[in-house]
């Protein structure tokens, strides 16, 4: 015979904690609360196998079900001194959902099932307050109504507004027995009405529908959803826990709560939560009553006048801190609890791990060490990676009024106000002039980031989490929402639009680079506190990691930021970011338009001493570390000016006719740029670029040491590799520079070559690739657009509409398509390391500041990843907690 | 003690033609024409081992080979009744290279070696003709010079030239000893003057001299960039042949020339080929004198009025005629020889098979397949597929006069003249007047579909193999040459210039779409003529071949002319170029603009009965045969007008305002639109697009039926898949039309539904892909431009370089990247098939009409190809012999 029914109560039970895949997650801490002899109303959970038959055999349940839960029931009247149904000692009940995890769309709670109007009579007498039993009986048919019967819980809200107006008074609480026994039948009545059949008076009836209802809402259509974007399968199942009901709302010296062992927002260690005299559980919720603070202390910063629990409820107060702090200690974390005090006495009815914020999370989890609650290792794996990006940059005070222009993607994280401009040269102009100001753009280009350097935040109408705004914005760290598409700049009017609001150039904004948001005016912030703590959990994430991170930079400054942040190398230095600045910009566009290849020379030697400067500043700041620079990668026509304005301003400076530009930038032009001229490309039709920049690169790193500074360790990297003929070619062209420079020198210094994998021909051909290449960095960006055929510029059209209709479950431009774009890098790690064993293997997308796309790399054995200046510490944190995961599984 | 030395002559010799890895090309056929009895002069050659060990050892010999070489060639003067040296009785001889096959940069040959003063003279004295002598001797210090030395061959033509005007004759044999010997004096001063030493006396030096320029050779640039090109190995090496002299320079009885054993341009059995009376081999290739026919039938057809080689020398040209039968039958091939007569008798220097024309090699084949020569399987295996589009197009007379005016890509076969127009309403209508046009465009469009149609060619400035432009030329048969990129356009003017060239709009060129050249004027063409040979010989490939042959077609027309060629069944039918027809074009243009869901759908209810009518005509014509359908691809700008003419037209047409098209076209515009919001993204977000196609095609199917037709083998096949989840949900929207449909009318026409695999991630994931998918087409145009990430529209401005430069060998969009595409075509048919057993594989990219690309496609078991019309017989050829090849592979 299975055993469907596990009972809990007395200081003991059948289930615990370990069994949440069985009894859900409420069911399993019921079970190991009563276990802890701490005070639970007794109750038993029907198990998630119960759910798994109940849709494999046509939606009924299995044919012993009913005899075990007649059994638990029986037992459940024992321990609380009832008996279900029955008038003379009435025993009620909650129905509770209890899924693995927590999940929308399942029906929640039914509280006080068994009533009737024989037992609330009965109860009424019993307690002698019938205030209390047809309170009780107007909230179960409301609530049973609602998530049972699906009837319109507006209808009871009316009722219960008439009945007040009435009586002329407020609250709930001022309802006397008589009014409540009224509008009890007035509910009932009404719900006859809707559905054409009375509301069960049967109490058995009234279980098996809320059991019903319960499993039945595992299948509806927003559980469904919310599992497949989990990928939760639908054959977990969920459970049901019955319990005996503890009431609330006995009266002056009942209430009910929530309370979480530390303070979630800071992690400060006391009982933080809310609770209510003589009400129900729903009440806290329903917002009508406002709950007081649990703690004294709480009640006294908020500047609250009625009496906290602690100070009107001592010794439930005291009952329920020790309780706290035994559940702490049982389950080495940080608590949320929900519970009751009947008439004094205290009951638990829920416990779980509490949600908190990056800086809660940061606090307790370092707290609990020092406190020899937990361990080190424990501490790292409770901070959740991506929310440290709240601890790194400014944000919104949540209290602050706001009023929200526009919406977009939160690109990238921090808040930022300023005055509002349009054009990046705007920008550099009032900046300088110590103005605070907002770029907004419709999209931004390589030819805005003097202007995005200049700016406080950025804002686009177009683009994803990857388009050029946001990943430029996230390599500076400024804050960023991309991709708000109501929005309507007209830069000749010099105004934006979005829905009724206009924005003109010179007035204030304020946006929320992390929620996507965008305010009117200035909205008040918080700046970042970098704890103590912040640094001790990262020295733990370290000791733990065995993957390396390293920073995307292209200027000593980032480079700068990131080694702050703790980078160990840079993963990707951008040459062609050096190329737009506006002291260099005119010789490129010279190269570019250089009619012959001695006139292109001439431009390279421009260039020459100025990208070894840039150089020479990166190599100096990373003192040594490894750097891996790429050779120019984006297609040309990116450097030429395209709007009239100028391409004449460029035509006088450059003395290139305007016919000429626009016939050169026309010959240029592509369908599909990102699949074309470009990369190693370049390099094989232009040898002359990539020899200027080997030069540049070599010539710095000699100059360092003759400085007197350390030996950097330099990695060449060759882009959009798909032939390693290719490679091989570029590799010679390089190898012959550093000959030269050794010739002319002495002596050269020591550089590894090789090459991204951004192409899925350079995946699979890795095997052959790695005869030549010394390390491949995996440009995951490229890599995902050409194994997806998806352009990330694009994308946004339609990769929303993806994710909110099931098609896909994460933005692949955000966190690596691991069964994809993932195959394909473990095909080429795989290959590459069966032809070189020593291949260093990192990745340089964005997905290098990703957590789960960091698991993955450390799962496939990458040396390191490389991401932006302010994902480091998120990265560090990700790269241990995936280091823990799998000593975990090997365990 | 290894054999380095092999010797032939005398009716035996000590190789065999199975030797070719061994002795060469050359050396291996000698040998066996040897064992044949034929009257081959005595010879020996050194292995290509020889090469092999002298590369292999700082370019050393082996130690034993001086010794075999002597005693080789003392028995060449054996035989040839000579020493090699001596004066008294001199033996020369020819030294030629000889790989396994030709290699353009390897050093050819030197005739006469063995000749100096002393011989030469004695040479004179034994033959009792002193010209001759010092005709040979004058030669060979020229050839040897030249190929040995490294000396430019214009300083002997000028001391020639000297000698002639100084004499004032015009022809060589107007020479005679005294000025033949005087001349052979001057060239070795010249030689000494140059080379600061003189020239060879010792013949031991010239001959490892000669040796030693051919081994040396092996290496040089151009043997290497060609091995590189077509994968030929370096260790393959060469071999050197000698080869005793006869001369063809000792009188009128005496000549030299070349002979097919059939005419290399039609295949009729006659020997063919030129010779001339008092020469050596190279006169007939440096055409100072022009040399005349061999068959007397060919001089007469030709008006030739110097006798042939059949009236001059009847003896010897029996003996060639029989020789050639005699090979023939030993080789079963027709041969290609070189020959000797030398007083009157006839030697054999040379055979080979020969080089044909496609029509030759078909009438050739399926000749000998009459003559018992060969077999059905080996006429097959002999017509080279890639040639067979010769026959099915016009093409330029060769011997017509041309004055090129500009060269691009031979994208489309076939040659067409016509009046030059700029635009595609001009073409069409100038074409309805039945004037012959040529469309000239910078770069097409699927807006110049009309006039591409009307057009007998087209010509663009822009674009590669696979650009709009040659794609839908080959599909509808017209000549095309794309990428000319020397053509400027000035539509304004209307004009067209290209180097010195200007044609005016009106003025009539020719374009030669097989060779991708343009000419001024109307040049004289040859129509093709299918012969009966061409079906005999397609029913022998039919009756081998396991792929299955389809086509690319989108109307009745196209439908119709594949059939013809034997298409069995359409593989890939592209919707979308339904959408550009005028009488369409309006309401696609409706539902690109609609603002609803509603005004959408409004519009596709105009499109339906439109749809509907096109699949009848194509399902009609295909009578039964499967028909894959390729729901809409292409992102919806393309169908949008861009230039502010046609907006105002269509603004006018449609009522909608200017502006608002224009927002709509900017709303639509993509970055990168190859990777953009098109295929089945287009579905997810507008599914009523997909539904009304869905239910036009089983509607369609079901009226042809109705009406007494076959029923069609329908295929619906949703393009542009990455995840399951997309062809889940497309799948079941066309079910629910299906069912829809079923409801309505009783019934519904059975489908399979499949998707095109033309992304890496799709190819990845075919597994799980193929749970839905009954077929998988592979769309190697995408596949390639993802994997390789290259965009078939921008490669051309680096591609053909890389080609060029040896990078790749091969376009990837002409023929398959087998290590990259090929690579993920196999991992997606291994893993669809392991999950659906049954599941059909095609492959309907422009690859399907290329025959390695096909050899591919058999040999990964797909199950059939598909290509463009005029292409199918192409296919037929290529699949039986890639089912040839296998066949021999396992035997």
């Amino acid at each position: 015979m299975t055993k469907w029914v596990y009972a809990f109560g007395d200081g003991k039970a059948e289930g615990q904690a370990g069994m949440k895949n069985l009894l859900g997650g409420k069911g399993a801490n019921l079970a190991e609360m009563s276990n802890l002899g701490l005070p639970v109303p007794p109750g038993f959970s029907i198990t998630t196998e119960v759910c798994t038959h109940y849709y494999a055999n046509r939606e009924t349940y299995p044919t012993d079900l009913k005899d075990q839960v007649d059994a638990a029931i029986k037992k459940v009247g024992e321990l609380a001194h009832g008996n279900f149904g029955d008038p003379a000692k009435p025993l009620l009940v909650s129905v509770r959902s209890g899924a693995r995890v927590s999940m929308p769309g399942m029906m929640d709670t039914v509280l006080n099932l068994g009533l009737n109007a024989a037992t609330t009579e009965g109860l009424a007498k019993l307690t002698g307050d019938a205030r209390f039993a047809y309170d009780s009986y107007r909230r179960f048919i409301q609530m049973y109504s609602d998530v049972v019967l699906g009837v319109e819980h507006s209808t009871f809200e009316e009722i219960l507004d008439e009945e007040k107006d009435a009586k002329g008074v407020e609250l709930d609480t001022d309802l006397d027995a008589e009014d409540l026994k009224r509008i009890a039948d007035r509910f009932k009545k009404s719900v006859e009405k809707e559905l054409k059949k009375p509301f069960p008076e049967d109490v058995q009836e009234q279980l098996w529908g809320a059991i019903g209802a319960v499993f039945g809402s595992w299948e509806s259509p927003r559980a469904n959803t919310y599992r497949k974007l989990h990928n939760i399968p639908a054959d977990w199942g969920t459970a049901v826990t019955v319990q005996a009901m503890v009431f609330g709302n006995r009266g002056e010296t009942s209430a009910t709560g929530v309370a979480f062992t530390r303070d979630p927002a800071t992690g400060e260690k006391l009982l933080y939560g809310e609770f209510l005299i003589n009400a129900q559980g729903e009440d806290v919720v329903a917002g009508i009553r406002t709950p007081q603070p649990i703690s004294k202390i709480v009640r006294e910063r908020q500047g609250g006048k009625k009496p906290s629990m602690e100070e009107a409820m001592p010794k439930a107060y005291d009952e329920l801190k020790a309780i706290g702090e035994r559940l702490e200690q049982h389950y080495r974390d940080m608590q949320d609890v929900e519970f009751t005090v009947q008439e004094g006495k205290l009951f638990m009815l829920q416990t779980r791990s509490g949600k908190r914020t990056a800086e809660a999370a940061l606090k307790a989890a370092v707290d609990m060490v020092r406190e020899k609650l937990i361990d080190q290792d424990t501490a790292v794996s409770r901070v959740d990676p991506a929310a440290l990006d709240q601890l790194l940059h400014p944000t919104l005070d949540p209290d602050a009024p706001k009023v929200e222009i526009a919406a977009g993607l939160g690109a990238s994280p921090g808040a930022a106000t300023g005055e509002v401009v349009f054009t990046a040269d705007e920008a550099e102009k009032l900046a300088a002039d110590n103005h605070d100001v907002i770029l907004v753009r419709t999209e931004t280009s390589p030819e805005d980031i003097h202007g995005m350097h200049a700016a406080k935040g950025i804002l686009t109408a177009r683009g994803g989490m990857t388009s050029h705004a946001a990943v430029v914005a996230r390599g500076m760290g400024r804050p960023c929402v991309s991709g708000a598409g109501s929005l309507k700049i007209d830069i000749a009017k010099g105004e934006m639009t979005s829905g009724g609001f206009t924005v003109k150039r010179g007035e204030v904004i304020t946006i929320d680079g992390a929620a996507g948001k965008v305010y009117k005016g200035a909205v008040k912030m918080r700046q970042p506190e970098l704890t103590g703590d912040f640094s001790t959990l990262m020295a733990w994430a370290d000791a733990v990691r065995t993957l390396k991170v390293r920073t995307n930079a292209d200027t000593p400054v980032d480079a700068a930021t990131a080694r702050k942040f703790g980078a160990q190398g840079i993963g990707l230095c951008r040459t062609e970011h050096m190329f737009f600045e506006s002291d260099r910009i005119v010789a490129v566009r010279q190269m570019i338009l250089a009619d012959t290849e001695a006139e292109r020379k001439a431009a390279l030697d421009k260039l020459l001493p100025i990208q070894r400067g840039d150089f020479e500043g990166i190599f100096k700041t990373m003192e040594g570390l490894p750097v891996t620079i790429r050779l120019l990668d984006p297609p040309l026509h990116e450097f030429l000016p395209h709007k009239e304005s100028e391409i004449a301003e460029v035509s006088k400076a450059s003395g290139v006719s305007v016919e000429k530009l626009k016939a050169r930038a026309a010959a240029l032009h592509e369908s599909n740029p990102m699949l074309g001229h470009r990369g190693c490309r370049l390099g094989i039709t232009y040898p002359e670029i990539y020899e200027m920049q080997a030069r540049a690169i070599l010539e710095a790193a000699a100059n360092v040491v003759a400085a007197g500074g350390k030996p950097v360790q330099l990695e060449i990297m060759v882009p959009l590799v798909g032939y390693k003929a290719e490679l091989d070619r570029l590799a010679a062209r390089i190898a012959e520079v550093a000959e030269d420079i050794k010739k002319a020198k002495g002596s050269v210094p020591e550089y590894m070559i090789g090459t991204m994998i951004e192409l899925p021909r350079a995946a699979l051909r890795a095997s052959e690739i790695a005869e030549t290449a010394e390390f491949f960095s995996f440009g995951t960006n490229d890599l995902t657009q050409t194994t997806l055929g998806l352009s990330r510029d694009d994308a946004g059209m339609f990769l929303n509409e993806y994710i909110n209709k099931g098609v896909i479950a994460r933005d692949p431009f955000v966190s690596i398509d691991v069964d994809g774009v993932g195959e394909l890098i473990r095909i080429a790690a795989t290959r590459g390391r069966q032809t070189r064993n020593s291949l260093k293997l990192g990745i340089c997308g964005e997905h290098g500041g990703d957590p789960d796309s960091i698991r993955f790399c450390h799962d496939t054995g990458l040396d390191y990843v490389s991401c932006s200046p302010f994902r480091v510490p998120v990265a560090r944190l990700a790269a241990a907690q995936a280091a823990l995961a799998e000593r975990k599984r090997k365990s």
